[in-house]
């Protein structure tokens, strides 16, 4: 395969499927198409930019036939580095591939082409009275694709499901350049083997999704969010525990250790008093009349012995300021270590006051300062190490440090990636993981779809 | 492949691997394995009883070796005739595999063994106040192993969704004998393909289940249920509509046509008006704080001017006497009609009046009693063709009304079957459905997990 150039004749024959309009060959442009938030970046060769789906088919086809490695991307907002076209080659945008097809409140569906953003269809639901759940938090600029390529959820997961629970199905393009269509239009069905989660959260390398029908979640009257401040990290774990055993599951369940306070405490106007070693942020939502009930319930959970405060927002302009403080969190560590090192590894819930006291176990053991927040309900905690890149020493203490924290993980019945994927950070652990036969399984599955092994090549699976 | 008689060697290592108790041999013994509720029937040359998934791994790589066919059965529960062994070899049955290995309340997790019922598994889930949303009307009978195999919702469904909402992991044995664990143990989980909804549904020709990693849910404090009669069917397709599109999901929306109140009528006591024509059952549960809420929301939205009565069951006395109608229906279309076609076709649910309606004008044309009812909110009709076996022409009619009925439901954006499965009873109408590309990528798929095509062979795809 020859990824390092291309040829007249593929050049030519790529301009005659995309027009000079669709398809980027400088180098300035083609440089900002190389890069996604692992922070990893490789130009590729050309960049297209279709807007049709049989110009979709056309580009594959050519790849597949001339051995051109083709890497899809939607916003560049994923953190593994599936996106990046670290083998060369060619990279193709959805990002003119945006339109809302269809709503169909009647039927709770939704239509869409890949590079439409997860807002804009957030939008386009509401004004039917619904929402689609998944909900990273990169949603006003990360594309349906992408979410469905990564199996991207977010907080709301906890009640509503990933993109699995809420995709119907897909229409795409196989690495062979054959136009496919899997699932159904309803909510039951099953006619044949199940393709369409097959491709969602096969980061690219199984097809190219040119159309997804998104099953949707009629909008809740009303919404109750709750601050709970407690003394440390097994008092916070205790109080997710209880909430996820009463009959109330909250629509955000999200923890921050202390490491992840005192960020917020150094880098935003948010005061929290000096004892408190853990939070959660607890929200529920619901029929009106029935919000005041599934806030009291879940608040009575959430109390224990070591919660020190617990705040209830009643109303928008609240919600919006208990929330800041979450969303403050990222930015706010990307200014104390641009080059965090963020994992998303998921335990079960009982498991998590191991999996912290494991981490502060593991973060003194080898210097490293690590900071853990993330979707508690689902016990998929995002773990920082806060590194310096230009530090050879930490650096490599940071890779021993991080594949103790993958071991530990995988010893707690957890897994290694609840919403990133595995890209290319993660690729190398999976074997730890990963039942044997069922990796076999996966390489002789990818085989099928992608003869030629031309998508997203060294991505997700480690090499055979 | 010979699958007509075993080798004495055949028979000596099945011996050897499960023991004389594990092994059925004598006719008398056999012929009772080969039937499930399709009414067909084939004897298999052996059953196997295996009590170890050892057994199973063994028993699995000798039909591999020695190229005989393998049908998996739980209870024999389907209807689509999934578990007859039509190609002869060896019955696998998992009655013995009936353990529940773990309720862990803690994660919301429940890990079981494919021969218990569903039953069984929702009673040691009850104890610890969670349930398993799949509520297959035989629950009492039929097994977790059967559920998954082909994906067995029920009426819960609508709202909790079906096995694929509600497995995280599995453990099974591939076609050429390879134990194989897939999924994770907790809600999220990203790493590798989804190879645990690939299994799911894909009735034993990809792999033997032997355990099960299941999803709890926290029973509900409180439920409610109502009765709502109707004029017509267009007037109960349009409450379910519009029952669907306002926040409160029912737990079950269930529906019965004008034929199918008329078999209640004649066969059992329960009184219903001469002028009522279509009716729904709808079930609203939750805490019990925001149920009347909840029952009101539903009530209101179900009600319309050609709503004829509306009656609501308000303890679990009157919640049982309204479901005994329902679930009388079943044997009573059996008393009319032992050898009933029934169908489980699926349609968005805002084209059921367009399906009931060309249901009525087909049944007009081909001289044919089609009685519908089933799981409205998933657009779930369960359409029931009443035929006499032995009159060849009514035979022959039916089989052109149920090819008619299939390319209607496709034409409403449907699709051939919500949960009953593919079986050997609508392998052919596959292909009207599904892809061309996907059905390739199917039987590709089905090469991997079992090259020498031993397991439940001609099932689930048509023939290549």
């Amino acid at each position: 395969m020859n990824n390092s150039q291309l040829t007249n004749d593929q050049q030519q024959q790529l301009l005659e499927i995309l027009g000079s309009k669709g398809l980027l060959l400088e180098t300035a442009d083609r440089w900002t198409y190389g890069y996604d938030n692992s922070r990893r970046h490789c130009t590729p060769l050309a960049v297209a930019l279709p807007t049709t789906v049989a110009q979709v088919v056309a580009v594959v086809a050519l790849c597949n036939e001339t051995d051109l490695s083709l890497v899809v991307r939607g916003r560049g907002t994923g953190t593994a580095g599936a996106a990046v076209p670290v083998a060369g080659g060619l990279v193709l945008s959805t990002e003119r591939l945006d339109r809302i097809i269809k709503v169909d409140p009647d039927n709770r569906v939704l239509v869409v082409q890949p590079g439409a953003t997860n807002q804009a269809v957030q939008q386009a639901a509401a004004e039917h009275g619904f929402f689609w759940p998944p909900d990273p938090t990169s949603a006003a600029v990360c594309t349906i694709g992408g979410n469905l390529a990564c199996n991207a959820a977010g907080p709301r997961a906890v009640k509503y499901g990933t993109p699995r629970e809420n995709t119907l199905g897909l229409r795409g393009v196989t690495g062979d350049g054959r136009p496919l269509r899997t699932g159904v239009y309803t909510t039951k069905g099953v006619v044949g083997y199940d393709l369409t989660r097959l491709l969602l959260g096969s980061e690219g390398t199984l097809g190219v999704i040119t159309e997804a029908t998104l099953k949707l979640t009629p909008l809740p009257e009303a919404r109750r969010t709750l601050r709970a401040l407690y003394r440390g990290t097994r008092a916070a774990a205790e109080a997710v525990a209880r909430i996820m055993a009463q009959p109330i599951t909250p629509c955000a369940l999200e923890f921050m250790d202390e490491g992840a306070i005192g960020m917020i405490r150094n880098y935003s106007e948010v005061t929290i008093p000096e004892e408190v070693g853990a939070l959660l942020m607890i929200e529920v939502d619901g029929p009106a009349e029935c919000i005041e009930h599934a806030a009291t319930a879940v608040a009575e959970a959430a109390r224990n012995s070591d919660c020190l405060e617990l705040t209830e927002a009643r109303n928008a302009q609240e919600i919006r300021a208990l929330w800041q403080m979450r969303k403050a969190l990222s930015p706010a560590l990307r200014n104390v270590a641009p080059k965090k090192i963020n994992e998303d590894v998921v335990v079960p819930v009982s498991r998590m006051p191991d999996l912290i006291d494991g981490l502060n176990d593991l973060g003194r053991r080898y210097g490293i300062t690590i900071v853990n927040f993330g979707h508690a309900g689902n016990g998929n905690i995002h773990v920082n190490l806060l590194v310096d890149p230009d530090d050879p020493n930490q650096m490599g203490a940071a890779a021993e440090c991080l594949s103790d924290i993958f071991n530990m993980v995988l010893a707690l019945d957890g897994t290694l990636s609840g919403e990133h994927g595995i890209g290319l950070d993660k690729r190398d652990y999976v074997v730890r993981e990963t039942d044997p036969v069922a990796l076999d399984l996966m390489h002789r599955i990818k085989a099928q779809f992608d003869p030629t092994g031309i998508l997203n090549p060294g991505k997700k699976l480690p090499p055979l």
